[in-house]
Parts: C-alpha cells; sequence; structure tokens
C-alpha cells in the first residue's frame, strides 16, 4: 500500500538538526591553525548561500521556488507499506519505506544536487567539479547541472571508470565532462580521497569554477530532511502517530540524515544506522577532528573515523566506502542518540533479496544494508509480539549494481 | 507538473477496445484448416481465463482484487506535464506523458505479466515458459511469477544473453529459470522467433507448464488499458477534457494499445504509432494473416506483417524488433483510425536525448520512438500556433540500455 502526497504537499522548508542536537556540535577547524573555519574559508568552493546554510542555527531554512519545482520532477516521492515483506516475515511490525530511487538518477543523491546547482548558479558560477566512486553522486550533481546550463566536470575513481561504464554514459547523457581519477597517473586505478583532491584541486584553480560535496557537510544533509519531512506527513495518511524505529544505511550520512533528523526532537524514536562491517565507522571508528579527505586538503572535521587513509575493501556498496561520517550523525551516536550496526555485505545482499523477491524492487547494495536491520528489527518484534512502526529509507535502485547480484547469485560475494 | 491518482482510484477494469472496432476485428485462423481457432485450441498454452478475456466482446472486464494488490505495488503511475520539455521547444502545445518506467520490471510489461501470472495460478498451472529478446518482458514475468509462487523458465536470445547479461541476472534474482536460445544449437546467436518455438515447445510438452506472450494478442492489450484509462482521470485533474492526440512507439502493439484503446470512441481523439523505419511492419507491411513467430506454431493473426521470416536489423530498440503488430492496432491502422509514422533510430536518440536533459528522465531507446513523434507534434503545433494536447506513454526507462546512449554519444550509432 502507498501513501502519496499531492505534488502541491511538498514540504517548503528544510529541517535543521543543528539546533536539535545535544551537545552541540563541534566546528570544523583550519588544519594549520586548528581555530574554527570561517566563511571566508570555504568561499573559494562553495558559494555564499551554501556556506550560510553550514553555519546556520536556524531551525527552518526556507526551500527556493526554483528548487521545488526542479523536485517536483520525482517529489514527493512515495511512501511504501511492505506489507508483502511483513508477510513473508509473519511479523506484527509494520514496515513503511520511503521510496527514493524514483528520482531521475535512482537515488537521494539529486534532492542536494539540485539545491546546490541552484545556489552555485544564483551566484554567477559557471561550472562544478566534483568526485564520484561508483557514479551515483556524480549522475545527480550531472542531472542538476542539466537543470541549471551549469557545466559539470565528474573526476571519477579510475577502476569504476574503465569497469563500470554505465554510469558515465549517464553522466556523459547529462552533458557533463568525466574524468579518470588521479589525473596525473594513468596507471593508478585511484581512491575516492585521490578523486575528491582532483576536484577540490580544479575548482580551486579556476575563477568560474566551485566544488560540489554529495554527503558528509551540514548544508548537504539539510538538503535531504526532505525525505524525512514528507515521511512524516505520509505516516499521518497511513495512520500511524509516529514510528518507533527509523532506520537508514550509513557512508557519509546523507541518506540517514535525510530521513531520520525530522524526528531528532521526539526522543519516543529511535534511530539506527547500518553500516558495513568492512567500514565500519560508526561502530569501530574513533570520534576525533580527521579530515575529510584522504589527501589531508579539507578542514578537520568532528567525526567518527577509521583514519584518513584508511582504504576500505571493495564491497558492492560503493557510496558507504568513506573513512569517516558526517559531523551531525557522529554527534548523534555519540551522545547515544543514535544507535550504529554493522553487517558483513554477503547478509546485506541476503536481505536484499528478501526485499526483491516480495516488494518487487532491487535494492541498491547501500540499501541493503537497511533493509538488513529493518527485517532483524521485524523479526525482533516478532519474537515480542511487538507492534513495532518501522520506517526505513529505501535510498536507491540496483539497476546499475546487476554485476553485484550476479557475483551474489553465483557464490562470488566475499565478505571482507 | 505531475497530476498523481490515489491508490484508491486505481481503476478496477479493463477497457475492451474490441467491441468498438470498425470493421470488426477478423478471427484468428487455425494453420491447417483455416477457420476461426476456437477456445479448445489455445487450451494448451493457455488458462481458460485469459482465453475467454482473448475472444471477449465486453465493453469492460473486472480486473481481480489480487492482480490489483500487485499493480498498486507502482500503480497508479505519474501522468507527468513535461513543461520543461515545452519551454526548451517553445511550443504552445501541453504534453503529458504516462510514466511507465517506475514499474520493478522499468516498464509497461508488468501490467499483464501479473495479470497473466494470476489466472495461470489460478487454474492449477505451476510453471510458465516465455521468450525474451533483450529482456524487458522475460523480467516483467520473473517479477510476476515470483508474486505467485510460479516457476519461470525465459528462453533468451543467446546474443542477448551474451551480451547483455544484466536483464538475465535481473530475472535470475527474481528467480526465474532463464536459458540461451535455441537450445539445440550453442553455436547459434539465435532469434525472437526461435526463443518463442523453444517456448512453445516447453510449454506444449509439460503438463505443469503454460506458455505466456508479452504483447500482440488481444489479453494483452486488454491489460494494458489500465495505462490509458488512468491517464483519462489524470487529464481531468489537468483541466484537460481530452487529448488531442495519443502518441505511443508500436512493436507488437502492447504499450501503444494500453495508452490509446480507451481513446478509440472518442473520433475527436488522433491516434498515433512511431515505430522504426528498420521494422516498418506498420508503414510498409501488407495487411494480411501471417505466422506470430518464425517457425510457424502459432495460429495465423490478421496483421500488417512484413513476413514472419523478416528478420530486423539490430537497432537498439530491441522491443520493436518484430515481424507483425497485434491485430487490434493493425485494424485500426487499417482503417484509417491510427496514424503511424517511421523514424530512424539517430532520430529517435535525439528526441531521447533532448528528453533526458530536459525532464531529466533517459528514456528506453523504444521510448524514443514516442518522443520523437511527440516532439515533431510539438514543433508542428508550434508552426500553427496550436495548443495542442499531446499525451504519450513512456513505457520505459533506458537504465539497462546505456550501451545504446553509448554508441549514440560516440558516433557509433548506424540508421539501417
Amino acid at each position: 500500500m502507498r501513501f502519496d502526497l499531492d505534488p502541491a504537499q511538498i514540504p517548503t522548508t528544510w529541517f535543521n538538526a543543528v539546533p536539535a542536537l545535544d551537545p552541540p556540535l563541534q566546528p570544523p577547524l583550519h588544519p594549520a591553525t586548528r581555530e574554527p573555519v570561517g566563511p571566508d574559508d570555504l568561499a573559494p568552493l562553495f558559494p555564499m548561500g551554501l556556506i550560510a546554510q553550514e553555519v546556520s542555527t536556524d531551525q527552518w531554512v526556507d526551500i527556493p521556488g526554483e528548487v521545488l519545482d526542479i523536485l517536483r520532477l520525482w517529489r514527493p516521492t512515495p511512501l511504501v507499506r511492505a506489507e508483502r515483506l511483513e508477510a513473508e516475515l509473519g511479523t506484527p511490525a509494520r514496515i513503511y519505506f520511503k521510496d527514493e530511487s524514483v528520482s531521475p538518477a535512482g537515488s537521494h543523491k539529486p534532492n542536494t544536487a539540485v539545491a546546490q546547482a541552484f545556489y552555485n548558479q544564483a551566484e554567477g558560477v559557471k561550472r562544478l567539479a566534483t568526485e564520484t566512486g561508483a557514479g551515483q553522486w556524480g549522475t545527480a550533481l550531472a542531472f542538476a547541472c542539466t537543470q541549471f546550463q551549469l557545466e559539470c566536470a565528474v573526476y571519477m575513481v579510475r577502476v569504476s571508470y574503465e569497469q563500470k561504464p554505465y554510469r558515465k554514459v549517464l553522466m556523459e547523457t547529462w552533458g557533463s565532462d568525466v574524468v579518470p581519477s588521479p589525473v596525473d597517473d594513468p596507471d593508478h586505478p585511484g581512491s575516492l580521497g585521490l578523486a575528491i583532491s582532483d576536484a577540490v584541486r580544479d575548482a580551486a584553480s579556476r575563477d568560474d569554477t566551485h566544488y560540489s560535496l554529495g554527503s558528509v557537510l551540514n548544508h548537504v544533509l539539510l538538503h535531504q530532511t526532505i525525505i524525512g519531512l514528507e515521511a512524516k506527513e505520509q505516516l499521518a495518511l497511513a495512520g500511524e502517530s509516529r514510528p518507533d524505529v527509523v532506520v537508514g544505511c550509513c557512508g557519509g550520512g546523507s541518506n540517514l540524515g535525510g530521513i531520520a533528523l525530522p524526528f531528532v526532537p521526539d526522543e519516543r524514536v529511535r534511530l539506527v544506522a547500518a553500516e558495513p562491517s568492512s567500514c565500519p565507522t560508526l561502530t569501530e571508528g574513533t570520534f576525533e577532528y580527521d579530515f575529510g579527505d584522504t589527501a589531508g586538503m579539507t578542514p578537520l572535521l568532528p567525526m567518527y573515523t577509521l583514519g584518513h587513509e584508511f582504504v576500505p575493501p571493495s564491497i558492492h556498496a560503493g557510496g558507504l566506502r568513506y573513512h569517516g561520517d558526517a559531523p551531525i550523525i557522529s554527534n548523534l551516536v555519540r551522545s547515544g542518540r543514535m544507535e550504529a550496526i554493522a553487517y558483513p555485505q554477503s547478509k546485506t545482499f541476503e536481505a536484499a533479496m528478501q526485499f526483491a523477491n516480495t516488494e518487487g524492487k532491487l535494492p541498491a547494495p547501500e540499501a541493503g544494508h537497511a533493509i538488513r536491520a529493518v527485517i532483524d528489527e521485524a523479526l525482533a518484534a516478532k519474537e515480542t509480539g511487538d507492534e513495532r512502526v518501522i520506517l526505513f529509507n529505501y535510498c536507491g535502485h540496483g539497476l546499475l549494481d546487476l554485476s553485484a547480484y550476479d557475483d551474489y547469485l553465483n557464490g562470488r560475494l566475499v565478505d571482507a
């Protein structure tokens, strides 16, 4: 059963979780001075519209009409009750998911890509540079740049560029320039950290170009809160007063933040982060100031981290292969407001298959982590006879990840 | 702008166009006797529920609740006004499309796959056999069989099986058995006609197995009319009394029939079929009785055909590579009620790119044919200053066809 919001009912403000955090969020630090970075430090890379959101302590932030116009191409997204999955599990829990896979790029990423492209264009920027691993974020920004007539350069980890060409083609179809990274060493397979360095260097070296990041930062999570805000209204349509637990997978934290942050103020709602056990930032990382990238070009961020030189194993959930976490997510886990749990990828594909064979939708490997946690919650509810209301973010489809399913079906999937 | 129907407003009957046809539809003939085939002739391959629909002359046919329950996983599908495309074209026309790409299989095909699986399961069938070319239909039936706990054997044209493995993996993820065809010659690249023969042979040789076809037949088009019925209600929500023209691409005719047939009785509405110029059945074929398959195992159908041994060039729009057309579509074209137009594939990719860069969605190559016709209609309306209302069926996304876009972007696309 699906619970739709009319396009006219799309939320017109984002929810800023920062003022709701306890303890307060620590600021990013300049790596040389270890002083808090100010707006001027960020101005070469970001427009002031986004910098203002990055440091905002307002509870609500207006969504510009130009952004809403584009989000309405696919938003509000459906809220679906996963009744077939419930029946298969024999659980008294009621499972709802927010279907972010319906966006043009197939994930939640365009929610922030559109906003970032808008603010950059509004301040006269002509071109954006970014990095992408397997390509989810790059495709989202490529789509958004087309909508605002911006040029877009995407530095793509070379091994993905060569082995997974489909997302590259999608970016090129939307007019982006896709460059294998690292640019200075054609024999190097590349890494996300190196690609970030290439993109930052590009943006810093050209007056017409800004840098764009698809996760981690406060303004990115802010833009994603439209997911949870819609879900709240749709749960009401479904007759639910609130979820008992909200689940999202966590790489940098943007889709998890998107669904969970609007529920932070309601202490009755449990919040759960699902991460890969091969990149266990929240469950086994250290909370400390660390760089956002491998090369150490970014400000220092207060976060759970495995160290900025940590290279995660090549699991299929490329979007979860990040050495750190968003400061907001890290704050919530550290204070105990949010729980975290880690899974080996075989367990997440098992869950994804169960979802595909009941609800029909083929999940992205990242989403499989959330689904694993949801199924475990639903089975726990079965044990106790608990009519738990579970909400999770179906952050993307797996149609461009079918080789991963092929590996799973043919016993080639390894747990790191 | 999107016009959504609430899931509770899903149509509960299909529209049968057969009684509206003038002249009346000619019956299929037995190839040996050239007498009309009766229900008994079809019983080894199809359940009586579908045979009854194949020969029905009722105007409306109830949709079983079990079918609606599954269709509601993604239906009603959105009706979208393509305002960004309109603006790009500078046309006074208002362009609406029905987004069938939101189904689990990514096209309109599950609309009939679910119904076919239901009627087979209801009559005790345990297993379905079918053929697939590039894989759209096979994935749809694989999905539907999972929902009704049926086994599914898909005979897949060998060259696609080997060169385009992603759809095969999707079918396997949904639990289907995918077999390269022809089964008796591992060196043969295969063809759709040979794959039909493999599937029919499989179904005819096993008591527990029926055959399933994804297009052409009356009951298949009947199941697809839910598209046009929803669109009618959604156009009313958009304040339109009716479309001036309804467009669909045409291979066998199921997606075109789905959107167009409910408008047949209203003579003010023009109906347009868009087909590839490399497989110009409606524009250059002959209207006559011909076999539905290459090997001559099916009844003779009254249709436009290029001859059942015609092998279309390997264009990317695999779903449009069929030597004939649905009898209902053929009847409409022959009587002049429906127009037909043919395009070379380069023109359709040009249109698809324009759609992707305005509306954000990446069309299947098949859908690119409809979009080409829509853009030409919109430009004609611009010439005359005509506020034409254009409705078309966006029959599927192109996320599993990205190699085709790669060819287009790199100048490797050839027009046959």
